[in-house]
């Protein structure tokens, strides 16, 4: 057997299925958008979305004409991961330090402005083959090196209503033909909302809805791709918060995981049994009730004692 | 494999394992009050718990003798389930004709007042090896014909508070030693709590845990058998009501199952993947929510669709 991680399955065996008359979903019409991100910045600015002023480059001098001021962003259109292939450059020096780099193939530079956000936040849709869609509400994400390390769900963006983050995503799942789930990252500015990046799967962003929703994110990936009713998005408590669990100096979480749970009987850990690496993530902790701040403080704490921040 | 229903694994068999120096929970200390009434019955009244007024007999003349009015219950003390082995009989002719059948293996006949009650409630506790418990907080239950319908989560007795309920089940799974999930059975009577029956494990009226609570009964079981910290038991929101499904004319459920989707989202719904037989459960559903009356409705209806008592 041979298994992919996430949506970097290669086009030509979706295609080739598709040919054979399989259903695979999403399709390769929609999928070549979460693969290709220049292919999806030329195909949502056609339609009208909202998207970061961007350009394929091919050299560090068209990197310091692109008319935005420093840092720029500089993007491999495929093959990025939780922050991989994506840098951060201050000068022409470093945008040709990071070009020197051997693109994947198929992959081309691309250069973005770096969009000054008040925050980012997230809108999951699950869609159906038969166009029943729906959105869950806007939560809240916070990335550190370009991996996501909490979610407060939900979270009204500042720009614009939830309502309007949610019509946003789901004119996005519909204009590419995405069935199942589908993750808009998206940023709050001064200007309303920007599109970041797309996700073509059940996402880190909505883990929360584990407990947090009453349907799942992954139950309504399922029922969606099956064609079934989808089930309801909405928040079953006032707030959850997740908070990744990052790979750290412990190996064997086993025994953190009872001081965790006799400490705060009320958590929900999920531990994915993935080997222990730096940075990786191998967990997640949900926390769910009223208060955001203490939610967080929870989580965290959690979280900090799974990756060894703290012993206590 | 051999493989037995619920708490009717030969006790036996318990032994020999535990003799063997295997970990049983609950073990047969525990388990053997579980299968055995009567000596539930004189242990839990020997220690002091409120059981209603009993009696060993072997005719229908010491039935008669018994001094409680008409109507009295007839039960044999081992093999009952799902309102198995309980008859209520309104005169000496019927208890004859009850005890005219066989009874099983060790098993005897018992006698009990009918206990007047305002409703039945049920407490579920775990308890773990290292002592350990936490209580659920108490629910409704109704039973037609013996066999549970609906629970209602949380419901607070009318005699006696919730945390004197959920006391009294602390202490019996304290006196009894259980490991793992023990449900009470209560009758709520003006003179107070009635202790009615028990079971040692997950239990149905315990099924609103599942989503309703942070810690489902569930997890708890796991967590009390290795011996693990207990997750909270508490309720997330204001309500769960869960209906059951018994087996109606309608063989395959799949149908109605997409119907029942499709006309309540935020509905939670169980099949067991058993076959369909009359009156038997093959599922449930839990709604939850705020308004008592509301979730009713909606669980009911969903319930009446699977059975074929209603079919829009």
């Amino acid at each position: 057997m041979v298994t992919f991680d996430h949506e970097h399955v290669p086009l030509a065996i979706v295609e080739a299925l598709e040919a054979d008359g399989v259903a695979v979903y999403p399709g390769s019409a929609a999928l070549q958008f979460a693969q290709d991100k220049a292919a999806m910045r030329t195909r949502l600015a056609d339609a009208g979305f909202p998207v970061p002023r961007w350009q394929v480059v091919q050299t560090s001098d068209e990197v310091d004409a692109f008319d935005t001021p420093w840092p720029k962003v500089l993007k491999a259109s495929k093959g990025g991961y939780d922050g991989k292939g994506v840098w951060i450059v201050d000068s022409l020096e470093q945008a040709a330090d990071v070009m020197s780099h051997d693109l994947g193939p198929g992959a081309v530079w691309m250069v973005e402005e770096m969009v000054d956000f008040r925050q980012e936040i997230a809108v999951q849709v699950a869609r159906s083959p038969h166009g029943q869609a729906v959105a869950y509400p806007p939560v809240r994400t916070v990335q550190v090196d370009g991996i996501c390390v909490e979610v407060v769900a939900p979270a009204e963006p500042t720009s614009v209503s939830s309502a309007q983050a949610e019509a946003l995503a789901l004119g996005i799942a519909k204009e590419l033909g995405v069935i199942g789930m589908l993750a808009v990252e998206l940023f709050d500015t001064d200007a309303g909302l920007v599109i970041n990046e797309l996700a073509m799967r059940p996402h880190n962003s909505g883990h929360w809805s584990i407990e947090g929703a009453y349907t799942s994110q992954f139950e309504n990936h399922l029922r969606a791709v099956l064609d079934w009713p989808l089930g309801d998005p909405r928040p079953r408590q006032h707030r959850a918060v997740m908070v990744n669990i990052l790979g750290g100096p412990i190996a064997d979480l086993h025994v953190a995981f009872k001081h965790v749970m006799a400490r705060d009987p009320g958590l929900k850990i999920h531990l994915y049994g993935k080997e222990v690496r730096l940075g990786r993530k191998v967990g997640h902790v949900t926390a769910l009730g009223d208060d955001e701040g203490e939610l967080l403080d929870r989580a965290r704490h959690a979280a900090d004692y799974f990756q060894g921040v703290i012993d206590e």
